[in-house]
């Protein structure tokens, strides 16, 4: 349902998304009063987070009556970390990435280390964008692996030792501002969200060594009961072979012990493949290579299986695949797609979009961006903002 | 994420969900300027939807700062269809029954005979509660099929013949008010939302001929992109013996093929159950006949394989069991269970509560009510009705 409220919040979002351009919109919207979407319109400029004026920028005479989001106000860091890389960009508050750079890095060195670079890389893409610490507002976390999203600390990542209950914003305190920290997954749905305020319900689905996925509804992260929503890749798969297949989490036939990357890798291994890494299935597979092509789209029908069901539970507006096994593309897709239209009712599958993702690196800055400043813009913080202005 | 907004909706969501008993608490709550939370306080009482005073009702002197919702400020209309019967009820704005009566019907007679009926026993629970047509603020109904929530037009319903597209909606025409309709088991659902303002995720599945869920997010229901969200009877469910069931949808092996109330019934014959009814099965396992119990147990262990990939999925606070099967109770909990226990990541099941309806023949009506008050009483409906009065 969309909401009707003319908190200051509120107006901001209206906005930034373009559902609104001038004051009459907002009082359209909200059903607030003219002098209190005025009052608050004023606050909001004040602040600096609304511009007046159009393109053109014009001054004098009587006032141009066109609002503009201020996207320059402030700045976010969007920090993506993986597990041999970093990537740091600075955006400015649409999730406009000014600078970036990226670093290898092993998060096995544990959070002191890994995250001094950080540290070090945030403060070389802030001087590169011409920005000061000063004008950060907010920073966005991406990890690897389960994280308390209340506190920005990991929860037992079995990929990141040393990580555990680590307070993630302490690092940051040179900012002064709030940081926000949660799993690769969660973050790079938030990536995928189209721009323009999109409330769409959309599952984004990593396939990498693991299989995960972010949920979205109505355009915010759906996280559950205990923070644990969207964790696929330990649903039971039945095989039509009656083969069992051990995985790492003691049970037996996962989908990620079926068709996460390490199981592909042990598949086409097995079948004769010459390949050291995921990658490699994945290139061998692009070139072609029959086998490879077999092996991947295999993968995508078990995927496929798992998403008929959670198509018809959940019923998304889109699915976008991601993650390493995703670059493979179309045999994946084909493979997803054939168990997804098969077993889907029919009215959940008619309009659904199965994609790869377009920007698979960059989902992980871009929706870190959109974390920080989604809940940094969130009606709190802005009537503070403008409050104190 | 807790709204923040201070609409006159809100403030009065937080009064009668009890997070709010004062004017300060709603300061403290939205951040609100203790300005405007007055004046829209003042609107909600000249809009009779809020009073002032303590229990006792003090009169005279320097008035009590405590807040109550004045539940009695309407009355709404709750109707609960079914293939067979017809439960109507009147409630007070917090969906307290004040006078019900049901009636056998069915349902294939169509909209417009089954409608008159309804018509005559909604006059007949007024007057018994002492109440006019035009105390009447909203109306809430559920049907047993998929219903277009935006218009309230049944589509395509397999088990209503005559109805589809039919606006349900214009037979309650003499109550000048909103009519609200959606399908059973999204009502049933809100039925079984804990009082006093619960945000819980929540599943509620019912079992009945076919199998349906209707799905809480944060006490809401949600519908998903077509609307169809919580369509899990049609899950392919994979069998280990291989066995194939084709299922009235023209599928095989579906959720409700395997599981639901017909195909428990066709088990119990094949089995040698001398049974005309799923009624007859579960009464039978209810006065512990081994077979029957059997038949339930292993009904419910496979709907737990697919309630197990949903808890992985959505990790749900509590799902509630309901409709005709459900009435069987242990043993179709303990094959639930069973499996999900057995087949859930440990983080999601740890604290999941799965329960039967404690009240299956309420939750229709209560339901449908509070999707009537919810509606009704949103940020847009009180703004009107606070700036009317």
């Amino acid at each position: 349902m969309a909401s009707t409220s003319a908190s200051a919040g509120a107006l901001l979002r209206h906005v930034r998304t373009g559902r609104a351009r001038s004051r009459a919109d907002l009082v359209a919207l909200t059903g607030a009063s003219r002098n209190t979407v005025s009052a608050r319109v004023d606050q909001l400029i004040a602040a600096n987070l609304l511009k007046e004026g159009g393109r053109g920028g014009s001054t004098g005479g009587r006032p141009p009556t066109l609002l503009q989001f201020n996207s320059r106000a402030g700045c976010v860091l969007a920090v993506d970390l993986g597990a041999s890389s970093v990537d740091v960009a600075v955006t400015d508050l649409s999730a406009q990435i000014l600078a970036t750079v990226g670093h290898p890095i092993d998060i096995a060195d544990g959070p002191r280390a890994v995250l001094a670079e950080v540290d070090q890389l945030a403060q070389k893409v802030l001087a590169e964008a011409g920005l000061a610490p000063a004008d950060v507002c907010a920073v966005g976390v991406g990890v690897p692996g389960p994280v308390e999203f209340s506190t920005g600390r990991p929860s037992y990542p079995p990929i990141m030792p040393g990580w555990h209950d680590f307070p993630i914003p302490s690092a940051f305190g040179r900012y002064e501002c709030p940081v926000y920290v949660d799993n690769d997954v969660n973050v790079m749905a938030l990536g995928e969200i189209g721009v323009a305020g999109s409330v769409q319900d959309l599952l984004v689905v990593k396939v990498g060594t693991g299989i995960g996925c972010g949920v979205i509804v109505e355009g915010r992260v759906y996280r559950g009961a205990q923070g644990s929503a969207g964790d696929i890749g330990h649903i039971y798969v039945g095989q039509p072979g009656g083969r069992t297949v051990s995985c790492r989490c003691g049970q037996e036939n996962c989908l990620e012990a079926i068709a996460g990357g390490q199981a592909l890798l042990r598949d086409a291994r097995a079948a004769g493949l010459r390949v050291e890494t995921v990658r490699d299935v994945v290139q061998l597979a692009a070139h072609g290579d029959g086998a490879a092509l077999e092996l991947v789209r295999d993968a995508g029908r078990t995927i496929g299986t798992v998403l008929a069901a959670l198509v018809n539970f959940f019923n998304p507006h889109r699915i976008v695949m991601t993650g390493g096994v995703a670059r493979a593309g179309v045999p994946l897709l084909a493979g997803i797609r054939e168990a997804v239209y098969q077993r889907s009712m029919p009215l959940a599958a008619r309009a659904l979009e199965i994609t790869v993702s377009e920007a698979p690196d960059l989902s992980g800055r871009v929706g870190a961006a959109r974390m920080a400043i989604e809940e940094f813009l969130d009606e709190d913080s802005v009537a503070e903002l403008a409050a104190e202005r």
